[in-house]
């Protein structure tokens, strides 16, 4: 076994999109476990556009990343070494192990995976904090109802590919905003999304007013920018527009671009709220159930775009979401020397 | 009596600031009424930033005023003239009469008023839709809580100084946003806000986390812009903004501009919604009780700001809105030639 552990470190904060001088590689022994303790080798790392966030200084809905320490992210893997008396030796898990091979922890937010259930990147996605983003803002945030014309953008993210198969099964009529024919063709012929609206190479305006002729009652809004302004043109009276992320802006730097048509939320009587996934964390398991279930009887669709090259791979990884190039989830794979 | 009804017809839709050719002058004669039908003289109009939405074309959340149309307006008076069966010459009614002298009606829409309850511009103001504006936004939308520390944009205005007033007497704690020191000080000398912030000698940023130093719960927003972004980035968790109107936006030539700091809604799991008044006209009626209540109790101040000189003075007098020249209710006396 190794006995090296490389691990991501943030080394300056970024302006704009991360560079590589934002991140130091460190080398260190793999940790022994003291009293109390674990040691997990990770096997595969959740690559998320919240992490441009947490990048940054200030004030969030979590504390940044300090410069000089492990970059933050959602990780499985086995456990190789213990002496806690609640995770022993193989036993799977999941947690904020951060940007490296192996992690050493006192099980705080360290919850065991049955990778005989489903694979354990889905863990990290669609049974993970992406699916309970997609469960709670649906339908807690955007109380979700049948019959409802819901939009989802980012749409074939990891989280919109959930969510609009959430509001799918649910009984909605939903439609997917992506980059590209062949996410636009994945969304309707494989997750039987309604319609799927190609932002690279549609009027967004126009592709919704053909869509949802009656309006939007739930937007789910992963990207922020223009495509929120489009969908604030069409929102159906009482709307609810679930503020989940604004990938389109987190690098932006020249500041946010504010929503210009925020004042159809006063025509349509519609509500903008905004949402974290760990304020839902007492419902996470029952949320687990339910998309498990939904798995297994093949009406939910849990696809995990998997990169190589172990955590050395992981700046390069980061700025693929950016570029819209994963489908699904974005999961490196680690692979310790 | 006069026989001359002097009437303001949009001539032309403005682009920014109303000018005087966007208006005409139509002299008619006084109606006479029908079967079913009475006439009333009006005594008093209202002014309100909404009307210049009303000016545009487009769908919203009520029709547009047609080029060559009566400029809407809700007006109060005394029927001078009736064969309706119910209402009598010298009844006093309150309805949307129009920008113009006398005004025949069906009744639909025309409630009567009561003179010795209240005098006549009240009911334009903290009686009329503007009351019922402040008391549904801050209840209703807003959700207010005893011991919510509430901020209020254009305190000083019709709105904002009755939904100051329902939030302090209701046990909040309010800190009203508004330009000069005459308003500041009238909203803490005479009102009672908890604190006053002038928009045009301060920095609100710093001024709000001087007087909101646990972040703003209820945010009641009447200007957008430069404001509402300021108080974003001050929300406590699960704020609620209340999208009344946006008044410093209303004359933009080079479009809206959207809330750039509007990601804070997921930082503060916090809202933004619409409300539009007519939606809770099945209440009016409860709402006037308690707001005429505690008018008597002398724990609530009505200011309309009067202003003279008829019909004819209406296109000043609007512009007067813009410029925030007003304290309270704007109200145009009508005097009959």
């Amino acid at each position: 076994m190794s006995t090296t552990n490389t691990q991501v470190r943030l080394a300056a904060r970024p302006s704009g999109l991360p560079k590589p001088s934002d991140w130091d590689f460190v080398e260190e022994p793999v940790p022994t476990p003291g009293a109390g303790e674990f040691v997990v080798a990770i096997s595969h790392l959740s690559l998320d556009p919240a992490m441009r966030g947490w990048m940054n200084a200030g004030a969030s809905y979590i504390e940044p990343v300090e410069v000089g320490a492990i970059m933050r992210a959602a990780g499985v893997g086995k456990v190789t070494a213990s002496r806690h008396p609640g995770f022993a030796v193989d036993d799977h898990v999941s947690a904020a192990f951060g940007i490296q091979e192996h992690a050493l922890s006192d099980g705080k937010g360290v919850i065991k995976i049955d990778p005989s259930v489903a694979p354990l990147p889905t863990y990290l996605g669609t049974l993970g904090l992406t699916g309970m983003t997609a469960y709670f803002g649906l339908l807690d945030i955007g109380k979700l109802q049948e019959g409802d014309t819901v939009v989802v953008s980012g749409a074939a993210g990891a989280v919109g590919s959930v969510a609009g198969q959430i509001a799918r099964i649910m009984g909605a009529r939903v439609i997917g905003i992506a980059g590209g024919e062949d996410k636009c063709r994945w969304l309707t012929d494989e997750l039987g999304f309604d319609a799927a609206i190609d932002y690279k190479h549609e009027n967004v305006r126009r592709a919704l007013r053909e869509h949802a002729p009656d309006g939007v009652d739930v937007y789910f809004d992963n990207v922020g920018g223009e495509i929120l302004d489009a969908v604030l043109t069409r929102l159906a009276r009482g709307a609810r527009i679930v503020i989940c992320g604004a990938i389109s802006q987190y690098n932006a730097t020249d500041g946010v671009r504010g929503p210009a048509n925020y004042l159809s939320l006063l025509v349509a009587r519609a509500s903008m709220t905004g949402m974290v996934v760990f304020d839902h964390a007492p419902h996470f398991a029952e949320a687990a159930r339910e998309l498990g279930g939904w798995m297994r009887e093949g009406q939910l669709v849990s696809r995990e775009h998997i990169v190589d090259g172990g955590v050395r791979a992981f700046p390069d990884a980061l700025l693929g979401l950016f570029d819209g190039k994963n489908t699904g989830k974005l999961v490196l794979r680690i692979e310790p020397d």
